[in-house]
């Protein structure tokens, strides 16, 4: 226990709102993702002492930051025993965060900040928690993040591979096989997409044969991710019911779709709330070859956008750095 | 080709909208079910010439019974070439019903007839078709039973287990594992429901907020399923939106719930459209205290009832008798 210096964590990107499976499934990328470190500093409580590669302005108060707030609240939760041996009244905890993925662009930036910093501050104490008790305190993060402690980013950011989260009362949450042929293409074209427009958006009342279709799709997506099918995969994420209204929010949308079904992607969705989308593709080359002709679109569409490919990653968040 | 003098094919008894997954689902039992022989007959076309075990008087005009209809449907789908050689308007197809199961029980008592029908006219015919290609065929029995082509009780009745539709145009059946653990305690009361009551108490809107609960619930049934995780199952049977309603036309419905709970089973809900109520069990002991118990609370509330238990039937409907 509680010998390393510092401890730097590397936590992924996310799609959450996988399709049909709107805010009950969500996988982790390979890359990008954000890494933080954790140190012992002399100031009791939790501090940030720097936040790099954002071009937006990010709060360093530690009651405003998601990273900081998820590990405040992992303290809280240190027992009597363990607090005593740690000295955590002398000391505290400081975060240095890289920044490694755009803000904002539904790829849950915030999450893979706050899921890199709990991991790295548990580390840090010598592991007090296992690796899937650190999510309700993650989840804290991303209340102060969006308003609501969503688990659909930060679980498979935590835990790698497509995490399903049944019921927040009380939190459920059941990790899916990861499909070994799944590649995903992806583009965030260089627009803005305000969470709070893309939920006010959302239509409070669904039709009963729509609902029905969609938790049809629903299971075959799941049936998919256990049959490693991944034509099954693509035709589940087919989604009546939030994507036609999101679609407006992402000029271009329709001719990235057919974009990306013209050079051989089995299916299309918006990654969180957008702006990001992505294509399943079932080889490393048609992914390639679709990521390629998203930014020519894109670029057709007088938008900058960022395209890549990525499999799905199977850890999740890793210890990449310790200091003794 | 066409050896046979006589085909007699058993189809079992099945569960559809399970739980959560209402429309999309349904599950196949080892027993009860119907058992329909085909014979030549000298007449064109299709006859019914007997149907016994049926407590109702069930049409035996071949364009008004289920069984027939189907048997029509698939004659049609015979090739010209096949025609020819099988001499189809020289001679026809007798079907003699045996009814296993109570008709208006919910589980799927015409769909079992229909069923058997169409495999034994196929295996009679000399295997023209494949199993799974009958499907449609026997869809159409389910148009005239109960207006709509469902498959989520032909489809398990035919190829056995749980078997998923996703769509229905295109025609989308996805067959998932057999939970090798799950057993299932269910009770019959001995009252009427009426499919064109439980579908007309449906709410045509729902709050999209249970929508996702909705569908966060069959996500994870199937993810129970393909784990052979009965705990998981059972939880997931959580039905906000179908259930509610039809409780009310089943008279003691929670009661039946609780004492399925009560004695150890992990879900519990409603066959089709029921009166039938099914409970999700671990083991077959379980299922066997669940059953009886189930009867005594059912006779508390004055009701006569049924009870039984099984195991998910892997095969479906099988021929158990050929003459040659």
């Amino acid at each position: 226990m509680n010998t390393f210096k510092s401890v730097t964590v590397f936590a992924p990107a996310t799609v959450a709102n996988v399709g049909s499976a709107f805010d009950v499934l969500g996988f982790a990328l390979e890359s990008p993702g954000d890494t933080v470190t954790a140190s012992w500093s002399t100031l009791c409580g939790v501090q940030i002492s720097e936040i790099k590669g954002s071009s937006i302005q990010l709060p360093t108060d530690p009651d405003k930051n998601t990273a900081s707030v998820s590990v405040q609240t992992l303290l809280r939760n240190v027992s009597k025993e363990d607090w005593k041996t740690l000295r955590l009244d002398e000391r505290g905890i400081s975060l240095s965060i890289q920044k490694g993925l755009p803000i904002g662009s539904g790829l849950g930036s915030s999450s893979a900040s706050t899921v890199a910093a709990v991991v790295a501050a548990n580390t840090l104490l010598g592991e007090l928690f296992n690796k899937s008790d650190l999510l309700p305190f993650a989840m804290e993060g991303e209340r102060i993040a969006c308003g609501a402690a969503h688990a659909d980013n930060v679980a498979p950011s935590l835990l790698g591979g497509f995490i399903l989260i049944r019921s927040y009362s009380p939190l459920d949450i059941i990790p899916l096989p990861c499909p070994s042929s799944l590649y995903v293409a992806l583009i965030t074209p260089d627009i803005e997409v305000r969470t709070s427009d893309a939920r006010r958006i959302l239509k409070q009342a669904v039709p009963l044969e729509d609902a029905i279709k969609q938790w049809g799709n629903v299971a075959a997506l799941i049936a998919g991710i256990f049959k490693n099918d991944i034509n099954l995969i693509g035709r589940s994420l087919e989604d009546r019911i939030i994507e036609p209204n999101r679609a407006d929010l992402i000029p271009g949308f329709y001719d990235l779709r057919k974009t990306a079904h013209d050079e051989g992607a089995l299916g299309f969705a918006i990654s969180g709330s957008g702006p990001t989308t992505f294509a399943v593709c079932a080889s490393e080359e048609t992914a390639q070859k679709v990521a390629k002709a998203l930014t020519s679109t894109c670029n057709k569409l007088g938008l900058e956008g960022r395209s890549f490919y990525s499999r799905i990653n199977p850890l999740g968040a890793v210890v990449t750095e310790t200091m003794v």
